[in-house]
This record gives structure tokens, C-alpha cells and sequence, in this order.
């Protein structure tokens, strides 16, 4: 079969064997956002052509494709839900060459009853269900960062932080622009005070005006700043995640071997024991998806 | 006198009596950067010259004009710091029309030693100390608020919280822009919902995303939006300058009235006690400090 994370801004696809290993892959910036007027299925037949050529005749997507901005709106499955629950809800997409099922988002909670929304996340933490255990908490680092949290292998409900997207707009739309050097090399030692300085007292918005004023006072080197600030947001981040949480409990960081570094630096500088799982998680959660499916 | 609060993006002069009462006023978006080619003295001719005409000989400036991006580079006067100092510590400016002084900004530490700055807000602070008493903590609302712990009549710290850039940043150039109305009115309770919020656990890097969800479900509507991020990042600013604050500590809250009244509303909910101060600081600040120069 074939396993697709077609997120806003990118596109993942995986050729997969039956015993889910990765067979071939394609990726590129082409999210949805770059599909004009709704040819989803124009892209799909560019994107994946040759492998329906060579006979596999199963598509399974994740990801923003299946949002309002999407191909399909997929309504949201309600937590709790693990892979079975994702795989008995699959929604066919109608495509000529294939068939094709969308696995859908979740619609859960956070710890305080808030409404949250996941579109993608469900499928990376069903690929690694199997390396975390049945019970646990999973961070997934991100423009949109998620804490879900799992039991009895579902997932009961979650909380999203806009770590990724604040530091964007941080970074480019304000004062703080005018302090960081464009293209400086990640700083560790500067992460970890940014990291550090969030456990003090003061609040981020005000922690926040210290990259300026460090910067002024020449005690933050440009250079260092963006890797500060980055430290700063990720260390109110992780704190917040970790709160609540029993000790001893293992966070299960997902995705990129970068960025899952600085999130389990963090997450041990908080206090916390951090596992990172970098391996192809989307790619695993859509073969067992598709497997539960019935479909491999 | 004259007295004049030239900041990054506005102009306000008033022509001041003896008293300190203000006698005439201009003021609009013909701030600092707004001047081509550092012709400073030109604008301020042009914008003064008609009180220069009548007979004023003394102008004392506060505010960005002393910046680096000003007219003359001001060096920040170091903390404890009282009106008569900053009388004492003057920058005379080159003019050829009339005396021109500079108010010099002020540097200090947040609580936790971490380095500040601060110009033009010293000035404010001045001009209500009569009404605020000799020693009390002032909130400044504003693009990067400000709160000045002040004892024995002199400023002794401050912190910035970076507030009402961060509320720009967020609603200009990240995903919660598409949830808001442009120019819808604002929402009293929608402001409190997101007081609230922000004393609730979760950190603000996820109470944002809850924008974000909450009009999506509908519990939020998109004309309150901008109101309830208001709310979220007022409220975790003065949870943050409340805290370690002693019972029965006033915030004595200077600025414009709307401003003002926001602020109050999120201390008295955040448990604090809060005194609005709405007249011209400035002005009143600036007639104090030119009284103490023996200038006016």
C-alpha cells in the first residue's frame, strides 16, 4: 500500500511492504496549500503515478488534507481512540486510478476540558504505540506542538502549544527581528539558558523583552539570540507540558532527530525523562492503520 | 516651557504654564521614525514653531527621540532614580531656535537581575508620584508595558512584558488571524474569559492555540476573538507583576483611559487592587522635571 502525510506545507509519501517497512518515499514542500482549485486528485496522480503503474492500488492519507482547506473534510473521531478506532473510521476518497481512505483527525480535551483538534498527529502516535507502550505521555515538537496523552493504547485526550508559530511571528514580526543575526548556527549553550530563564519568575511576555535587553546590554551575542529565544518558548512549553504529570513518567518525544534534541534537553533540564523516537512514525502509524484496515 | 514626549511612532508637545498646567497642546503619528535623514531640528521647528514665536525659550524632550534611532543618544541614568536626578542628569541638544534638553531614560534590573530599559515611561512615572505616593508599584500598558517598583520617590526596577507587540505579532501573522473580525468592537466578556484563562494551568504557549479551537467549535465567536487574546495576554501579564507582590499593594495604572480600564478589570480579577491614573503623566512629568531644573 501506500502511506501519505499531506500536511499544510509538505507532502510525505511511503511505498510500503506488506510487513510495513518503507519500500520507496517521496517528499517535498507541495502541501496543501499548493494545490490549486481543489486538484487534489491531479496531484496525487502526478505525485504517486509510477507506483500505480508498478500495481498498488491502495492509498492511505493523514495530515491537513482531510481539514476544511483539505480535499476531503474528514469530521473528527472523538477521543478515546487508538488505531482500531482510526481504522474503522476511514473515509473513502473518490479517485480514479486507486482506492483511497483518509484516516481522520481526533477531537479531544485538555487537562482543564478546553476543545482540541489533531489532524495527523493521531497517525504518528499510533506508529510508535508499539515503541512507548500502551501508557504514556507522547510529545510531538511542531508549528503546532501536541502533548497526547495515551492508555490502554488510545489516546484519551491532549493539548496543543503554538511553540513553532509563536517563535515565527516573534522572530520575524517584531522588535526581537532587529536582534538575531539570519542564518546564525544553533547555539546549545544559549537553548539551555533560554531554557533555564523560563523557570524563573516573570511570565514569557515579560522573559520574552529580555532577548532584546541581553542583546542590548551585549550579555546575548546576535548570533545566539534566535537559539535563546527558541530555548525561552520551548522551556514554557515543556513546563507547562510536564505540570500535573506523576514523576518517573517517560515523555515520548516524536519526529525530527533535531528537534526531538532540543525538546529532550529541555524536557531533562525541566525535571522530566524524555525518550526520543525519531524514526519514521507517520509511515509506521499508516501501515498499521492500513493493516487494522484490513487493507495491506 | 515646552514639553515633549517623542516616541518611536507618535508626537505629543504641550505648551506648559508655570504651574505645570498645559496651556496648548499638538500631538500625532509623527513619530521618530518618521523623521527622514535625522533632520530632527527641522521637524521640531516646524511642529513648535509658532509657540517658539510667542516667546518660549525652553523645550525638554522624553522619549525615543533619545534612543540611538533619535535625535541624540541619551545614556540610561542607572536606577534608583527620582525627578530630581533626572533633572540633574539633562542632555542639552543642539537648536538653534531655543534651549532643547533631553530627559535621559533609565536603566535598571527586573527581580530577578536581569538587565532593563526604559525611556520615556521614567518621565510618566514622574508626573504621578504626587498622586501615587512615594512608594507603590506603576503598571504602563502599552506595546511593551511596563511595571516600576518606585520607594522613596525614586524608580528603584521595572520589568518589561512585551504585551501589546506579542498581541500584534499573534493576530497580524499567525493562524489565529483568520479567526478574527478586523474592527469588530470590543467584548467585555469575551476580555474577562480570557483573564480567566490565563489562571488556569496549560502555560500561554497552549491557552493561544484555545483561540484558535474555541471559534472553530463555536464556543468562541469570531467578532470576540481579538477581545478574548486580549484578555489571554493581559491576564498572564499581571498574574506575572502580581506575583511575589505584598497583600494591599495598589498597581497604580498610567496611561489612556480604555487602556486603563482593561487593565484594572484583569488586576481586580487576578485579586490585586488597582488605581487608574488617566490625565497627562507626561506632560506633568515633564513641567516636574524642568521645575527641578530650575527651568521653567
Amino acid at each position: 500500500m501506500i502511506g501519505i502525510d499531506w500536511g499544510t506545507s509538505s507532502f510525505r509519501a511511503f511505498r510500503l511492504a506488506r510487513d510495513g517497512s518503507i519500500r520507496d518515499r517521496r517528499q517535498g514542500p507541495r502541501g496543501i496549500l499548493t494545490v490549486p482549485d481543489g486538484r487534489f486528485a491531479d496531484r496525487l496522480r502526478e505525485e504517486i503515478g509510477p507506483w500505480l503503474a508498478a500495481g498498488e492500488r491502495h492509498v492511505l492519507l493523514c495530515g491537513m488534507v482531510g481539514s476544511r482547506q483539505g480535499w476531503v473534510e474528514a469530521p473528527y473521531l472523538p477521543c478515546p481512540a487508538g488505531p482500531a478506532d482510526l481504522a474503522r473510521a476511514l473515509l473513502t476518497v473518490p479517485f480514479d486510478w486507486a482506492e483511497v481512505k483518509l484516516v481522520p483527525g481526533l477531537a479531544g480535551q485538555d487537562e482543564t476540558g478546553v476543545a482540541e483538534v489533531m489532524r495527523g498527529e493521531e497517525t504518528q502516535i499510533a506508529g510508535v504505540l508499539a515503541a512507548m507502550g500502551p501508557d504514556g505521555l507522547a510529545c510531538l515538537p511542531g508549528t503546532h506542538a501536541k502533548w497526547a496523552r495515551v492508555a490502554g493504547g488510545r489516546i484519551t485526550g491532549f493539548a496543543t502549544h503554538m511553540t513553532g508559530e509563536v517563535f515565527a511571528a516573534l522572530r520575524g514580526h517584531t522588535i526581537l527581528a532587529r536582534t538575531m543575526l539570519d542564518g546564525a548556527a544553533a547555539d546549545p549553550a544559549a537553548f539551555a539558558a533560554g531554557v533555564a530563564r523560563a523557570g524563573t519568575t516573570g511570565g514569557l511576555l515579560h522573559h520574552l523583552f529580555g532577548v532584546r535587553t541581553r542583546t542590548l546590554t551585549g550579555d546575548l551575542a546576535e548570533s545566539a539570540a534566535a537559539s535563546y529565544l527558541s530555548g525561552l518558548l520551548i522551556g514554557h512549553e515543556v513546563r507547562a507540558g510536564l505540570a500535573g504529570v506523576p514523576p518517573g513518567t517517560v515523555v515520548h518525544v516524536i519526529g525530527a532527530p533535531e528537534l526531538t534534541a532540543l525538546y529532550a534537553e529541555a524536557i531533562a533540564a525541566c525535571g522530566g525523562i524524555a525518550e526520543r523516537l525519531n524514526g519514521e512514525a507517520a509511515a509506521r502509524g499508516l501501515a498499521l492503520i492500513g493493516e487494522a484496515a484490513a487493507w495491506n
